[in-house]
């Protein structure tokens, strides 16, 4: 029996320093909404994506004629040309161009991730395409949560039970990880009825209130598009092989 | 309608610092073995229990002439009297004595919760009287999982999620807690058959390697003592009113 690679989750970034095999592939899942809205960016032909952490940093870039994608808390940037939704990120607003991207939770962890070997986003909306890759790469596997202000949150852990789920059934990999066990006992319950599931996530709650949950049927959609985009030299891009 | 209280689960102290209410009242969760452990020790007339985090520290007071409980990573001090399993904290050993006690996640959590309004031990062996306690109380609750190594743990959080659903159905309490609703629904799987569910985690199977595995049915056993343990001036002692 050949030995199995081993898929782990880590279900905020500040515990990512338990995590010690930066020979893994990481995925980040921020679902609600920065990797949901990064994979639909790449779908509607974006060329890429430039993910900063800080304002003043995004401002910069603005300053120099970048498109600029960003939000804090829910709320655009003043000087920002669209907000976080993926519906901002439509063919109209980022075909063909070079878009910077930052928000709360999920360009930071993108940051944090880069010292691992290959760094995807992952999200319902490209789970499959997604799934095939990482079988085929033969590395073990890291699912990395944004979470929420540095906390655990249900959206993220569920969408990483899911493809750990789905990568233990082909029965290439295999998990020791107590967070792995748990994310898929929370898919197991939550994929009966998604929608309902999440209902209770605070995050959910949080986008009601700022009139920005318009798009949570679309985040939590499985198989939008087969795009998977791959952090290279700090910029993300498509990962060609498996453009949609 | 009354306001309900508020539960929140946080999975490893490590995020303890997104837990903003030190009003409330936090229940420290280590399944295998401090907290389970502690319970036990206090079921069998301990006078006090003084946690100390560092070996050193321990190795003073046993110098001074105190019995000392200690391991680390499932290996007894050399300087100790005896470790950490909670059979070792029989009414022999331990009843009506001080005993310095050190553990590698179990103490460290103990330390970090400190500044929150009221600090108790909580464990399967203690969760009715633990959970009348809370619901008496009247305040907020936090209840904290030990976790392993700054990560996050099956048995600590499914315990998490048992005590949240008591609370919950009490009427009393209610959460809007990510980590709350998940170590709900864990416990919600992991109740119908607990000790076949622990089998898959990590520390069980950390414990079997050490041959310390012997403990971990008792440690699953709900409702063995009324005792909870609190944290008095640095130092735990019994909670007179619900005394075993």
């Amino acid at each position: 029996m050949k030995n199995k690679r081993n898929v782990e989750v880590c279900f905020t970034p500040e515990l990512l320093f338990g995590y010690y095999d930066t020979s893994a592939i990481v995925v980040i899942i921020d679902i609600f909404r920065a990797t949901s809205s990064i994979c639909t960016a790449f779908a509607n032909g974006v060329s890429s994506l430039i993910p900063v952490a800080e304002v003043e940093e995004a401002r910069v870039f603005k300053e120099k004629g970048f498109t600029v994608a960003g939000e804090r808390d829910g709320t655009m940037l003043e000087f920002a040309d669209f907000g976080n939704s993926p519906d901002n990120f439509s063919a109209e607003n980022v075909a063909g161009k070079t878009v910077v991207y930052t928000t709360t939770n999920g360009t930071r962890t993108i940051k944090m991730a880069a010292e691992y070997s290959e760094v995807l986003i992952g999200s319902f909306l490209n789970a499959s395409a997604l799934v095939e890759y990482l079988i085929r790469s033969g590395k073990n596997i890291l699912l990395l949560c944004a979470g929420w202000k540095g906390k655990f949150n249900l959206e993220d852990s569920v969408c990483a039970g899911y493809l750990a789920s789905r990568l233990i059934e082909s029965g290439e990999v295999a998990t020791t990880c107590d967070s792995a066990h748990a994310a898929m006992d929370l898919w197991a319950e939550a994929g009966e009825d998604l929608r309902k599931y999440i209902d209770k996530a605070a995050h959910r709650q949080r986008l009601k209130a700022k009139n920005l949950d318009y798009c949570i049927d679309y985040c939590l959609t499985i198989d939008v598009t087969r795009v998977i985009p791959v952090l290279k030299d700090g910029i993300l891009v498509s990962n060609s092989s498996d453009k949609g």
